[in-house]
């Protein structure tokens, strides 16, 4: 596909030279031959240095455009990437006996294994499992009934997933049209699990729109824990029951977040981080340190307001 | 199945005239061969229009019963139409292969279609994927793996539903004894899913009691998300992740529910309305506004009363 | 195994007088061939009583070991017990067809039946569900499409388990090394679900660390619901979607946790308490009192709490 050819196909004027363009990214990470978008003041600086082949820009934004990329003004360059990331969606393919199966892996039956599926030695792979086409399954992993992996995942050496866990279902990306209609983002990118993680029952992790969402080694997360896309979790860290972690956040390593706890998107928590049950933390975190509430506050903090509260109330 | 075959069956003492009875329903939804139940002064005037064949009643209400309709006093009349509804409760029919199945769908092995399925051109069905008795799925609609939908639900065209997913369990309706135990009402309703509609993975959906829980055209909704039962989400409206809507509640159009929201039950949630992350809508709320806090008040004023509740922690 | 032989492959020094151990469990449950572990203070009591045939013990406690047990001085006694408890791990058994499965029962095609498996009269397990080895289900009891029963688990008569719950994973308790690594304490026990008992979909209940954890009869649980390890939910409670209880609380009966409700761990809540709606249980309640807010303080007080800080906003 070609420039121009996703022009054509997305209703647009042609504009620039035309050149081979074979996928999506961000403006960071796009290669040469992919297409990328910028959508506002703070995309400045990534666009002056982004490599990709061609960019949706917003008029305001054509001077920034570096040399040797194609700037394509459009009216909504989020709501352009969205239409064109349908171009790039992947088939979904039906499956093929080709599989990669250490002979001591065990696979059980009616488990699902897609193309091109690669399970390391001493798998376990229980009943009612879909390992989506080109999943990988380190050695030693258990993966419990009725766990899906959808396509792409990587999954690391004794890593243990409980059962009706989903790893790598869309992230919640949409693009929005004038008429308040939301255009789906299509997600292309997928989840990679470190060694030695262990994951509850009902639990969500959502693939990346591009690159990964990363879940690193050593690292537990419990029951009905909600995962959105591109979130990293950092080494060693705990995630436990109905947590929740909005898209983009960075978390470090040995954090703890308590049950039911939250993160807005697009933010960092430090390395040892401690967040109390129902902490909700809405922006970055400084390293070592505990915090409650929402909108979260130092714990210690939170327990004066408690007090001040439980004055108020016999006054 | 008879009114008084019924009033047999549970014990009661046999009253009015006796007519052929062929369900349960609502007051304002039953048809003149159902079955229904007023408990208190707030169902007076919809028990004076209903045209139900029969009524089961408190002793109170009996004068506010319709000519046409049998008025049959009872002392707990939610209690006597759960065990009423027992009777009415649809047999787990085992598969037949007589699903009316478009040639173009896909449908993958390791599905499980119901009798009388329908499945629309070029959808797609993938492994473990449950269809109960009398389940529609429009065409292009894709059911990931482990989805499962239960009988006589009907999912649009163009859908995608994530993998693990449920639509279509039983709403948690339970009428109390005097002892203490829980009597479940049956469950008699479906869910009704409109065209362009996303729902992520693990989410619930349960059906209604009577009558249907509507998803309409073009929302969205993430993983997670807890959906009761005869609650109604408006066309184009967005619910994050691990939110919970609770039973007969109505929702607006491209209303946006964030992550961790809430909303209780029997209220009015109106068009364009916007709830914050962690904000529990505890009564109707008004159109295009937006709101956070539990209970709720308007954003604007919760950011006031944080900042309220920092100086008083300053103090 | 004897003791020695666990010291030897803990590479901890040979200590005490060599004994045949079979097993694991708590101060209190140990039997004469099992090991258990003491940590602090708070386990003096029970280490002076204990009847185990050895504990792993701080130094500090040596002298609370009772005649008849061995006490083996390690670092950290909770450590060395999750290393030890690998050593009696059970295998994931591949299946056999030695089910006995009731004739009257109804199983779908598409179940997966483990070793040992026993199911009732009446029973009807549906398409997708796997029954761990051991696992019995109790008369007229449906177990909807997908759900998972681990190993071990025991379901009680006439109960409903909705689609893709998930019952008897692992519960979530690490101990920790000095790098910060989290050491699985292998989870022993089982999940014990009483008679006419209705639990939702997509719901979590997991398994004891050690002996089980409990669902009495009659409590009826909603869609999402996480219930950790240890945990005990007494006779008719309800308890509602979302909602989240941490390990080791026990629930008395007739108790209500409404939606996106908590409890802490460790903690007990009294009969007939009720939660109100995000209601976060912190410490022990008072039988018969309705409580709210997060920490939680009883439902009047709450709802003082709301209209001072309205007039705080008002000023």
């Amino acid at each position: 596909m070609t420039l121009h050819d996703i022009l054509k196909q997305l209703d647009l004027p042609i504009q620039g030279e035309d050149k081979p363009i074979d996928g999506i990214h961000t403006l960071e990470n796009a290669s040469p031959s992919q297409l990328s978008y910028a959508m506002a003041a703070k995309f400045g600086e990534a666009l002056k240095a982004t490599q990709a082949a061609a960019v949706f820009i917003p008029e305001a934004m054509k001077e920034l455009v570096p040399s040797g990329c194609e700037g394509i003004v459009v009216e909504n360059p989020e709501l352009s990437m969205a239409y064109a990331s349908r171009l790039f969606k992947k088939e979904l393919v039906l499956p093929e006996k080709n599989a990669q199966i250490d002979e001591t892996a065990r696979i059980f039956e009616g488990a699902h294994m897609g193309t091109n599926v690669v399970v390391g030695p001493y798998a376990v792979i229980m009943p009612g499992v879909y390992l989506g086409d080109n999943v990988t399954v380190g050695a030693y992993t258990v993966l419990h009934p009725n766990t899906v992996i959808y396509h792409d995942c990587r999954i690391g050496e004794r890593c243990i997933i409980h059962a009706n866990t989903v790893i790598g279902s869309d992230g919640f990306g949409y693009a929005h049209t004038r008429q308040g209609e939301h255009i789906k983002i299509e997600q292309m990118g997928n989840v990679v699990i470190g060694d030695d993680v262990e994951i509850g029952s009902n639990t969500s992790i959502d693939r990346a729109a591009f690159s990964s969402t990363l879940i690193k080694a050593g690292s537990k997360i419990d029951n009905l824990v909600h995962i959105s896309h591109n979130v990293e979790v950092g080494e060693r860290t705990i995630i436990a029951g109905q947590a929740g972690i909005a898209g983009s956040t960075k978390i470090g390593k040995n954090v703890v977040m308590a049950a039911q706890s939250g993160s807005v998107g697009h933010i960092t928590i430090a390395d040892f981080t401690t967040v109390a049950a129902r902490g909700g933390i809405t922006k970055n975190t400084e390293p070592g340190k505990t915090y409650a509430g929402f909108p979260h506050m130092e714990h210690k903090q939170w327990l004066k307001l408690q007090a001040i509260l439980s004055r108020l109330l016999k006054r």
